[in-house]
C-alpha cells in the first residue's frame, strides 16, 4: 500500500501543472503569469496554508510557493486545485520544488516585492549548524539581490532562539526592522494569516514572534 | 520616626559630595572628574548596584549615576562612601539628581560613550504613556545628540511589550543593533553585571532581555 500511494503522490508530483520543477524562470514570471503583477515568494510554504490564503486574498499579486519536499508540495497543489474544482477562480499561485539555496536560479534581480519566512527549521544553536537558517547573513545577501527596491521580507517563528539569530543577523547586515512583535497573537497586528503550524503552537498557547525587515 | 529618618536622608542628600543637584557639568565632566577618561552613565540607576559594579571592574572609565528618586541615589552613594571607607579607591562614579528628560541640560553633545538604560518604567502600552519610555524616539534623538560617533546604548529588560517597542523604536529611528538577546541569562554573554531588580526577577526564573543599540 506505501509503495503504491507513494507512486501516485509522484505521479501527481510529476504532472501537475501548477508545479514547476526546474523551469526557465529568471527574469520571466510576468511571462508565466501573462501578467505585470507583482511577485511575491514563501520560501519553505509546507502544505502551502498561508501561501493559498494570501493568494485568494490578493488577487493582483502573484505568489510562487517554493519548497523541497516533493510530497508535501502536492498537497499544497491539490488543495488549489480543489478550490478552482470548486468553481474559485485562482489563477495567482503556482507551486516551485526547490532548496532555498537555488532560488536565484529561478529568480532574477529585482523581481521579487516580497519574501515569506514562515516557521523556517530553526537548527541547533551551534556555529556549524546556523548557516542553514534561512536568515544566515549568506541567504539575506540573496533575499538581497532578488528584492526590489523597497522589497520586504516577513519572518515568523515560534523559536526563541531562531527569532534572536534572526533580529541579530538582520540588523547586523544592515536591515531595517519594523513591525517586530514577541507575542503576535496578543499584538494589534491585523490580517495574520496561519501557518498550519501556527495553529497548531499558538492553540498550545506558545507565542509566536515576527518582523518586517526591509533594504536600507 | 518616620520623620526624624526622613530628614535625616534628606540632610545626606544635601550634603553628600557624590550627589550632584543642578551642576554645571554641561560639556565639563572631565574637569569634574580630573582626568580624560571616557564618560558612561545610567539613566534610572536605583540603588546603583550596577553602576557601582561597573565603575569598580573599569577604573578608567568615568560614571554618572542618573536617578530621579532621591531616597533612592542617597543608598547608591552611601555604597559608595562604605566602599570607601573599607579601603577601596573608587573615584570614577557619581550620582546626579534629575529627571531623565533634563539630562541634555547637564551632559554636552558628544560627551557620553556610553548609556545604560537597566529595567526602565514599562509603563502602560497606550498611546498615551508609551512617550515617557526611556526607548521612545524623543528619548533616542536626546541619546543620539549625546552619544559620541562610537556611542552605544545597552538596555536591559524583563518587560516583554518595553522590549518589543523598543527593538521597534531603534531600528525604526535608524539605530544599529546587536548582541540581542531574548533570554540574558541562557545565553552566551559574558561579564553581565546585575541589577537589584533583575537578580531577584531572575532568580524566580524570568527571561531578561537585551540589547545594545549603536548610531549608524
Amino acid at each position: 500500500m506505501r509503495v503504491r500511494k507513494k507512486n501516485w503522490t509522484v505521479n501527481e508530483f510529476e504532472n501537475n501543472e501548477l508545479i514547476l520543477q526546474n523551469p526557465d524562470s529568471k527574469g520571466r514570471w510576468n511571462d508565466i503569469f501573462k501578467n505585470n503583477n507583482p511577485l511575491r515568494i514563501e520560501i519553505g510554504c509546507g502544505k502551502g496554508n498561508f501561501i493559498t490564503e494570501s493568494a485568494r486574498l490578493n488577487p493582483a499579486v502573484n505568489f510562487v510557493a517554493i519548497e523541497r519536499e516533493w510530497s508535501v508540495i502536492v498537497t499544497g497543489a491539490r488543495k488549489i486545485r480543489e478550490l478552482k474544482e470548486a468553481g474559485e477562480n485562482i489563477n495567482n499561485i503556482l507551486f516551485l520544488a526547490t532548496d532555498a539555496t537555488n532560488i536565484d536560479n529561478f529568480f532574477a534581480e529585482d523581481e521579487v516585492s516580497l519574501i515569506y519566512l514562515n516557521f523556517s527549521d530553526p537548527w541547533p544553536n551551534r556555529k556549524k549548524w546556523v548557516k542553514r537558517r534561512l536568515t544566515y547573513r549568506s541567504f539575506l545577501s540573496i533575499y538581497d539581490k532578488l528584492l526590489t527596491k523597497d522589497g520586504e521580507i516577513h519572518f515568523k517563528t515560534d523559536n526563541t532562539q531562531l527569532f534572536e539569530f534572526s533580529l541579530n543577523e538582520f540588523s547586523g547586515q544592515g536591515w531595517g526592522l519594523k513591525n517586530i512583535s514577541l507575542d503576535l497573537h496578543s499584538s494589534n497586528f491585523e490580517g495574520n494569516i496561519m501557518t498550519e503550524y501556527e495553529m497548531k503552537f499558538s492553540a498550545k498557547g506558545m507565542s509566536i514572534y515576527r518582523l518586517e525587515a526591509y533594504k536600507r
